[in-house]
């Protein structure tokens, strides 16, 4: 009997954008068990536009409807909350060639601090080959219409942060 | 009970080298079974230095040691090769910008022509970055030692073709 | 009064793309009338799936809706042709970095053979950007479905061709 | 009688290049009419080197020769300020890959927002390939000689900002 | 009798890291002595970790082996530095794409600004070809194991600096 | 006393263009002495424009004026002619990204098959950037004039080498 595969999605998601959605969903095609992991480090909270707790809100609502998607957060090395989920699988979307650079020396440099964790690239869906969570809250900050990007309570959020 | 997870490594392993065994023994931390599958196409075979049937010996001594690795072969598209053994997962080894962009434009394709299909990424360890069949066939074919980058069974059939 | 404003659309065409008609529809938002114009080289002609004629026949079958865009064909160097009909725009279209780098090169090269020459570049819909005849012509030569990434004309020469 | 074609050239413009001078007036090959349109968004204000009030006083100096380039600004989402003057064709410099992917993303982006919207790329000449803004700034900040960089107007006033 | 032939290898080294030092050595091949520089711009010394008073001190004890390696700093542009010493030939490591664009932009302008000076580019060894400063300055303030990448003159700071 | 430096400019010249030129006149600023070698390779004799012997005759002619500059060929792998005329530094020219990924692979697996080589990158003029032999053979194939990228030598070859 195989045993149960779990990856780790680790990001900063803010916010959750419709490719960040579209990478955990398609995962599950592979694994039985996502954990989609906010990664937060104290000192640059202050240029989020929102806090960990959030972006995990935001999360747990998107997620809501499946249950093999964990929604949690981690601060440090992500090697090492690997090594405390012993979890040794991580999930990253590519979209583009600069990308992939930083993606490939991250996964050379994780695998000389872990040799046994792994990590797996995927593409979105075409339709958001363009798409970042930077893009969206410029457009969003400026006024801009974003709702064919992300999810309705990543745009009510959205709306509400910059009304406020 | 999760079900049992099998992924493609398709590929034209013309030989295989120390890379591609790399990326195959690696998948198996995420698949349960992994089918090593030679691309041929009738009009390229002249062009190739081993026969699709030399390949897929080598392959299988290589891989003799992994019973979750089979070896097979394929022509065709390799949509239709997947739609047929029924496994939608494939794997593939990312290397350097002009490999993932070839990558991504294949993965975007095949998505198109079987939405089912997902397509996933590894990188394989870093001293195998530069590695590639063609410069293997490249550098034996020249007379230089190859012993470093392929396994012996890949070697000994290599000292043979050439010497012939 | 503003004088009439011409470009070149320059390419293999072998065959015509939805991505290709994509460019070149969008083109004739800022200029008056595009030439469509496909390239021969007497030596390339044998490893081409369409002759010239072929190509040139399907290009006025899709753009038949469209007279502001002329179909034509060309041999020998852009530059002299572009001096030839008096026509010192031409459009090209970017899917990736490698496309790129190559017309960045011929842009700065054919700028070197003539100063009055200018290029500019196009993106084309997302969902074309994967595209590229080569990849057509593979996938419907090893029997795959291209109904999505051609029009009918040329889908229906695709067929004939290949059943033939 | 073909319409009046008008582009927009949007950019910081802090300081113009010769580079970004050669984009706006090579562009007026195939446009009657070119606005070349400086970005600002409050928050980013204090870390420019020039006010917006200065880079459009320079910007006017720089292209006093040439009537059909006019010179203004904007604040918020381009294709919003699109809209407002009714222009839908954007210029856009591209010199190197890391430029690519950045504009190519913003015109897919654009596009999304805005399906009426165009953006055409130019290269600058080979002789500008290397330049930017940024540079610029650094240069002359380190007391490096610019003026084989930017046209007279901005050299004068970066010497005057910098000795200030 | 051949001149003396004498290289500037300038950089951050904020900290030095073992693919630094393994450009630094490897150049020694081909210079009889090489000037590994720290610049220092005033007004970026807040960003920085070490200040340039310990990135000297560093390199001393790091390069204390090697007599042909002498440690100096400067500050200004680099063209000048090399102007004032009297050397004109530039060292500079590449591991990736991004590290090429931009490298390939300052060797077009400082060759601008200098027809003298020429830079030469060199790969580290592939155990190193993912190492950045900044990368073990994260992974260092995150807690994590730098004893592979850096000397141990630096790990020990590293340690006082984070424990401080 | 420092010893004699000499390094090697490997490549297939066919033929030399003025880019390749001044990368090998550059590079007499940090070597005392060049060794500009053909690579030939039986195989591929037939797809070449000028032979081995023609090539080797034109860059004698265009080096003429330069007694630090030998010219020679070799067959084989270029780490055993390093070996065999004992000289462990190889120069290559850089113009794209393209050019990189190659030479940069090329580079870490003739370090791999020769630990005493050093390869090091330089970067042509910047009015060579977009320059390359095969260019070069395509334009004057078509009847263009590329007595711009050329020196007299090798055009008054091209010439007649056409006409013939």
């Amino acid at each position: 009997m195989p045993e149960q595969r779990t990856a780790i999605y680790p990001g900063s998601f803010d916010p959750l954008t419709l490719g960040h959605e579209d990478i955990a969903r398609r995962s599950l095609k592979f694994v039985d068990r996502l954990m989609v992991a906010v990664a937060h480090y104290p000192t640059q909270e202050k240029a989020r536009l929102f806090s960990v707790q959030e972006r995990l809100e935001m999360l747990q609502e998107c997620f809501a409807d499946e249950p093999r998607i964990e929604v949690t957060d981690f601060s440090g090395l992500l090697v090492k909350f690997c090594d405390r989920v012993d979890v040794h699988l991580v999930v990253r979307g590519l979209r583009a060639v600069s990308d992939f650079e930083y993606e490939f020396q991250m996964a050379l440099m994780n695998r000389e601090l872990d040799p046994e964790l792994e990590m797996v690239f995927m593409t979105p869906g075409v339709e958001y080959t363009f798409l970042s969570a930077s893009l969206v809250r410029e457009i969003a900050s400026l006024g801009g219409d974003v709702s064919q990007f992300v999810s309705k309570p990543v745009l009510d959020r959205l709306q509400a942060k910059l009304a406020g």
